[in-house]
């Protein structure tokens, strides 16, 4: 610990953000580049740790550091704190190593008393001295007292303010004159009086001493405790207190106050943009009480404050390399810089400062790269709701599929087929208690899915992921009754063939449309992206099982397909019942009958997403889900069949299904008969599966084309089951290759998803040409987490920091990882060079990409719309390696 | 690879069992110290390899090899191979480095041809003759042919045989005379020419081509692979091949067969104990045409020949420092050996032979703990058929609970209660289709339980050796109908209320009763166990949820309960309905009042452990299984709430039932809401649990007892998890234990049964005073095998060699047991001297214990009927890993 406890401002650097905060660092940053900054002073975070670590007790000391700090200010200024006759005001803010606006208290004003008021009352407008008094008793209170008492919060000084008001025949604030604002400042006084017992304090350094505690205590309150779990923001940093001296944007005409951003935040266009009030104090400025100008206008207004506010900002950016967001205050016409910070800003206005900066010679390309957000990308591709739509919002779940759609709501799936996309083609809007593989025809019909029930890794949120359908799912303040076609939310009921929109980008449910406006593809992006691949090392592949996606991915910059799923086309319309008559078949003939309609199906698959990938690589993983999930659910058979009986009429061949359905039925069907166990007990499935990939390959290649297939045994645990069921099907693909006569360049490989996998990889890599990390399973059986049962714990383990995050969003390093590590070093140690991937949902993710960066994997696969968040994120993590390893910066 | 192919006896000895197969070891050995052995030489379990290697043919050069060997032999004995005037004749046998009896082919008599025929029956009585030919055809015939031709089996001359015998009007083989053997000879013949097409070979030499080969052959016949499998043998090893001077014992009233042990196999008392006839070959003792005579006989009828056999057994045993299984003739009044093994012996009979032969100086205390197979002490502790009892067996399963039980067939849980143990107290035999939880009543009332489906670590199987039932399941040779109360067979049906038996040891069910005995604990038992326990390290720990079992644990030498479930205490009778108000609490006050009657029930159930347990330590695991177990199925409420409606009487009460029951349903219960992830949600349960089993404690402590409890958490797989569940549960005891006013010696540990709690052992170990490895899971989620679905796989695993055994019989060393080695290192890095122990099914395992041993857990813990072997087993190991780590030879 340093034993420095107060910083002057000019003391400070904007290195020191872990110890004076960002606002402090930023503060002393600006003094020291001679910025017209209000001198001032702030009290470390250590100061706020030592402060819980003592049973919140300010350390010995502390006051007189800052007094003597404080002489510092006056000296500067000619202003005494608490001195009648020449009074220096001081404001309290908080300010932690990480921005976390609005969530901390702030005290403005501080240093005014009864007596002070009266003698600055003879020198300055007695209507400004009174309302700056009221406030400072308002917010003192309300930061100071609220916690120990109640009723002394804003809310209730607002109370009576509306009472004096009412009494005064007023509305506006503004209509209270002086004399008005005295009164209430008696009344004030009286309440904090009757309600704590004590008078207002009339020692200025009472005040200031109450500030400051109330602005560490301030860092536990709740909203603050929310916002840093949202951020993943740590508990134990603490904040810093900046005080430092007042300026008055509203001591007359000639004073005014504003926020701007160096640069449009929202389209990245480079003039400054941003909003002021002559006149106002800054809260003004954000409460919409009056109607701020733009900052533009400041031009016409007062032009050499203008000028000197633009050179501000270029002078500011020139020196934090980055567009920043900036409040300010005139006060008797000079300018002062009360607050300076990297400025929030859309994905499409990221990447185009981002560009610009590097034009204009101010940034690098690598430091471009690092400094945009890979998830902002998101909002660069997906249909948004057009900017400036002012909607409000009827229920909010998970961010499942980003985007923004609207349409009509639809409660059942083969409805939606029939009214939407490949039906009737209106815009539907599938709302579902939560979807199941039986849902996908409907899903591919709807712009947009809602479910009440499911993760951000629910069925329905990787089939919106996987085919970019904008979903809100685990929205549980909707309650859906299919039976009744309608859903009820806190407000009201939404029935079938009302319009809804979803805002999926933020999990948000609209009653109504709105106006939906397709991806943006600048320039820009196709520059800064082009920049991402030159730096990164990681290849990138895509997750897709159609043509369309393929294409889809390819513009996205995919370099071929690292997971095709081959049963999502066993769901699809007319398959779904050849499927079922392979699992139902009751002798040899029957089941290659189907196999044998199956293969026709599967080879025109194949073919069209080998001409889609233009002789990318493609891995196709053989099929994996147990093979009950193509046939109807038990629960539906018990029903149905109870019914039968029970009405008279028993329905044999439903009895005859049941009775194959609960043969089949698995207590745990995520790990019983499925994937590679599947190839080995019933082989014919998987030989009919390679015979399809290899003779599309052949037709490709026949035509002129070039095909990579790659093809992927899942769940292999044990050297012996890849060996086994390799063996069978090189068989099937010499004979498939003999058969059409050309060569077709396969491979064979396996999936590493199961921790035996994992830890006897180096047995495992003597046998496949490839391993691709299924982190999805692999993070279940190493948790042994159910994906599907999860949300019961992990919701509160997340919420109770039992678990840093969930690991089904980013990979678990420790754990996971460790045995990613232990794959990756023994697969190698048998074969150098051994290809390796990850195709689980991790692949899209930034932190999980860089961690595959880390360990040495050939390329990561993520779904089509993750592809350029995944180019951007695997060139930060190929910057950050070459920098020895730091992780990007929040 | 060797050079010498071929090696006479002399050349050989009992060390090259790899080489020389282990009857050929022992053939060469008896050979060298002197004993009488026909001479005769053995041909390399690497000529068997290379056989199959190089598609089925003798290598070349083998022929003349043997031709050499054979030299030798007929300079021995004075005699020529195929020599008219004074034939060899030979004896061709397998013999394998492990013992295989009766799976391979045996030739006779080889060398006779008609010429040498008609040459012998002017020396030697013709009808023996003809006898020695007619055997030699059927033999040669039988093994060398009938792989190619059909109709040439033993079976087919036995036909032709029984023709004769009618055509001469006789019945036995023996009032065959000569001329009728004769005919029959050329009978054979002409059935040879008639399906081969051509002649039996009159060339000797020929005929020993053949045999060879047909020995070779059948190592890979159906029956030898079906026995290597079930015998855990490797099939690559291959057999060696004997040849060996016949010796004849049925020339003649002077000459004799029989077959001895050294001792008595059953009982182990140390007497010659076998069967001989006189004027007999081998094949006839075995058959039982004739009734054989005790060996004792041979003492009264010829004493100078029994005192050269006795003194030949002293002479072996001396020699091997074992008991011998012997196989011996007498020609014309000279004692010849034709094999020596190791015997075969019953577990009791195997430890009186080790302890008197330690007390004899025969061998060390050492080698005596090394020579017991320790599944073997299973014959000493559970109720046995009482030997001797001949019974037919109507069905085979899996030998799921040892022991034999006889008792009516009773189809549901409910009555096999009212009927048996606790109620009428009949002998009651549970049959179900499969059990469930909520069988366990009904398992506990029976004598016996047999179902249909589920292997050797189902529910039954586990409940079965827990509670030490007898039980086969998995015996899908019956067909279960609970509904009409009855089960098929193949050759009948039994119903409710028929008698039937349970043989468990061996999977076998009786129809009818047999006699039960209770097990025997014989002096013998205690020293040797006596024995073990100096030399073992292991601590041996029992797995006991009730008084009763940890005494009878104790009983047989548990130090203390590794693993005390406690959910087990949930499921019995009058708790149940409490368990599920619990569950079914619609708020706190409700739930309190549920627990804390729980907590009156579990209070005593402690108590009652710790008095039994007399200051020994108990883990006991808090509550583990998801709660829905606890409440009836999903099925059964779908259906009774379907059948309801559809009858036109909804019933309101199951409907929200059924509704509760949906809301909590698991996908996949085992990765579920459970283990410690229950403790975390619903914190009450293990709160109450805590607080039962340290007042359970304090209440043994304060009548002047002791008690240890190590309270164990369950399914961690992050340290946050432990120290979150710890805090609280830490914050409970510290209550308790200040009640209580006494001090109560209590730890907190967890289990390792997560994949990623073994690798995150070293952040666990900071929060973990004891670990302990719960191996069932951490199979199922290392493999991603569900026990409870794993059937349908892992059995065609097994069969096909993917997996080399079934991993929750038996540590997976490689992916498992690397796991556990790492949770050691790691742990023990952190915490030195961690306490760590392993609880899985596995604990009593021998081959698994002995890896226990060698990771250097402190102890293993297992049911009560498996302490003595796991005692024995932990012995082994530490005896071998003194010597190197070798393991127990088969």
């Amino acid at each position: 610990m340093s034993n420095k406890r107060v910083w002057l401002f000019r003391e400070g650097n904007a290195t020191l953000r872990d110890l004076l905060g960002g606002k402090g660092a930023n503060l002393a940053e600006m003094t020291n580049i001679g910025l017209p900054v209000p001198p001032g002073f702030t009290i470390t975070t250590e100061v706020c740790t030592e402060y819980y670590a003592t049973g919140r007790e300010l350390p010995a000391g502390l006051m007189e550091e800052m007094t003597t700090a404080l002489a510092d200010v006056e000296k500067d200024l000619g202003k005494k704190f608490g001195d009648a006759s020449n009074p220096l005001l001081l404001s309290v803010r908080s300010g932690a190593k990480f921005s976390m606006p609005g969530m901390m208290d702030t005290v403005l004003n501080l240093g005014l008393t009864d007596e002070i008021v009266d003698a600055l009352c003879k020198v300055s407008d007695p209507r400004f001295v009174y309302d700056s008094y009221r406030r400072l008793i308002m917010m003192l209170s309300d930061v100071a007292y609220s916690d120990k008492y109640e009723h002394i919060s804003k809310h209730d000084f607002e109370h009576l303010f509306a009472d004096l008001k009412k009494e005064l025949g007023v509305k506006e604030d503004l209509e209270v004159d002086a004399e008005g604002l005295k009164k209430l400042c008696e009344q004030y006084k009286a309440h904090v009086l009757k309600v704590t017992g004590k008078d207002f304090p009339q020692d200025p350094f009472v005040q200031m001493k109450e500030a400051v505690e109330a602005v560490f205590r301030s860092w536990n309150n709740d909203r603050a405790i929310v916002y840093r779990r949202k951020e993943k923001i740590p508990d134990e940093i603490g904040t810093a207190v900046n005080i430092q001296a007042m300026v008055f944007g509203n001591r007359g005409d000639d004073c005014g106050t504003g926020v701007a951003f160096t640069r449009n935040a929202s389209t990245g266009e480079n003039v400054v943009f941003g909003e002021y009030l002559m006149n106002a104090q800054g809260e003004d400025v954000v409460a919409g009480v009056r109607t701020p100008l733009e900052i533009a206008d400041l031009q016409k207004a007062n032009p050499a404050i203008y000028q000197e506010f633009d050179d501000t900002c270029k002078k500011l950016e020139a020196h934090y390399k980055d567009m920043q967001d900036i409040e300010f205050t005139i006060e008797h016409g000079k300018l002062f810089i009360l607050q300076c910070r990297s400025g929030k800003r859309t994905g499409p206005a990221a990447i185009k400062i981002a560009v610009d900066q590097v034009n204009e010679g101010l940034i690098t390309k690598d430091q471009a790269l690092l400094r945009v957000d890979p998830e902002l990308l998101n909002h660069c591709l997906l249909p948004v709701i057009a900017p400036g739509t002012k909607y409000a919002t009827i229920a909010k779940g998970l961010p499942a599929g980003p985007g923004a759609a609207t349409g009509i709501a639809i409660f059942d799936s083969e409805r939606a087929a029939e009214l939407g996309k490949g039906g009737l083609g209106q815009n539907v809007i599938l709302v579902r208690a939560e979807t199941s593989p039986d849902d996908l025809k409907g899903m591919l019909a709807a712009q947009g899915v809602l479910t009440e029930k499911g993760g951000m890794t629910s069925h329905a949120a990787l089939v919106a992921r996987g085919f970019g359908i904008p979903t809100v799912a685990g929205c549980s303040e909707i309650s859906v009754n299919a039976g009744k076609k309608e859903f009820t939310y806190a407000g009201g009921t939404i029935k079938e063939g009302d319009l809804i929109s979803l805002n999926g980008t933020l999990g948000e449910v609209i009653n109504g449309s709105v106006p939906v406006e397709p991806p943006m593809m600048t320039g820009e992006f196709g520059t800064f992206l082009g920049w991402a691949d030159s730096e990164r090392t990681l290849g990138i592949r895509t997750n897709a099982d159609t043509p369309e996606d393929t294409e889809l991915a390819i513009k996205f910059g995919a370099e071929g397909i690292g997971l095709c799923r081959t049963e999502h086309m066993f769901f699809e319309g007319e398959r779904r019942p050849v499927v079922q008559r392979m699992i139902l078949a009751e002798n040899d003939a029957e089941r290659k009958a189907a196999l044998d309609e199956l293969l026709v199906f599967q080879r025109e698959d194949f073919k069209g997403i080998f001409e889609a990938l233009k002789g990318k690589p493609m891995t196709v993983r053989l099929i994996d889900p147990p093979l009950h999930e193509f046939l109807p659910s038990l629960a539906s058979l018990i029903e149905e069949v109870a019914v039968a009986k029970a009405s008279g009429k028993p329905d044999a061949a439903k009895e005859e299904l049941l009775h194959t359905v609960e043969g089949m039925h698995e207590i745990n069907p995520m790990m019983g008969l499925r994937g590679c166990r599947l190839s080995i007990v019933f082989p014919q499935i998987v030989e009919m599966q390679t015979r399809a990939i290899l003779e599309g390959a052949a037709a490709v290649i026949k035509a002129g084309g070039a095909a990579k297939p790659e093809i992927m045994i899942p769940l292999v645990g044990h050297v012996n089951e890849l060996r086994f069921v390799r063996e069978r099907l090189e068989a099937t693909a010499k004979k498939v290759v003999e058969e059409q006569g050309v060569a077709i360049p396969y491979e064979f490989g396996t999936m590493i998803e199961v921790p035996r996998g994992a830890l006897t990889a180096d047995e495992i890599a003597a046998e496949a040409s490839f391993f691709s990390f299924g982190t999805n399973d692999l993070t279940q059986m190493t948790f042994g987490f159910s994906r599907d049962d999860s949300d019961k714990f992990l919701k509160p383990y997340v919420a109770q920091k039992i678990l840093p995050g969930d690991p089904f969003e980013s990979i678990d390093q420790t754990g996971v990882g460790l045995l990613m590590e232990i794959a990756v070093e023994k697969g190698r140690k048998v074969r150098p060079g051994l290809k390796m991937g990850i195709c689980g949902e991790h692949g899209g993710e930034p932190r999980s990409i860089a961690f595959c960066n880390k360990i040495g994997l050939d390329y990561v696969s993520c779904s089509p719309f993750r592809v350029p968040i995944a180019r951007l994120a695997a060139a930060q993590a190929a910057i950050l390696a070459s920098k020895g390893g730091a992780e990007r910066d929040k």
